[in-house]
């Protein structure tokens, strides 16, 4: 899996786990790029600190998936689902599969 | 849906993230129907003490159902996925339909 999109399902599924600041980290440095030093000014702490902060929260996040497995079970899921889209045209069929797409 | 079944479903899903101890009194009480007094004399705590640890230990799951929401999620894909085994004959799509299933 692209290392960016799991980092994005691991953070849609357990984000809310997490506390204020560690999604703020999260979603500057891992989600959208932005330099460690850039965040590190903007929330008045270090490099190494922003660095760090970032490091446990990925730690903490892969240690429930670890638990949980919920990212692993959901792109299971989402696959078959485009798999059975793709193999059939079946109106009734396609919209349980959209539903089911819909809660990934 | 039925009591005990969104009990077992809550355990199923977060039982990973209590510690021993809840695990323990959430299985005995809650999903093998034993009294507070027998569980009580078996930790050798108080009947009082094994409601409160169950109390908890029910606001925890529900806590993290609330920020989750991986029962309410897996209750809605496993009714579609049902849906559409009823919908079809197709050994192909059935199969990624037992797949499905067999996430959940």
């Amino acid at each position: 899996m692209d290392k960016i999109y799991e980092a994005s399902l691991l953070y849609d599924f357990y984000g809310e786990l997490l506390t204020e600041r560690q999604r703020q980290v999260y979603e500057e440095v891992v989600l959208s790029d932005y330099s460690l030093s850039e965040v590190g000014a903007d929330l008045g702490i270090s490099r190494q600190g922003v660095h760090d902060l970032v490091q446990r929260t990925q730690k903490a996040l892969a240690a429930y998936e670890e638990k949980l497995g919920c990212v692993a079970r959901f792109v299971s899921i989402r696959e078959k689902a485009e798999e059975i889209r793709n193999l059939t045209s079946d109106p009734e069929i396609l919209k349980r599969v959209e539903g089911i797409l819909g809660e990934l």
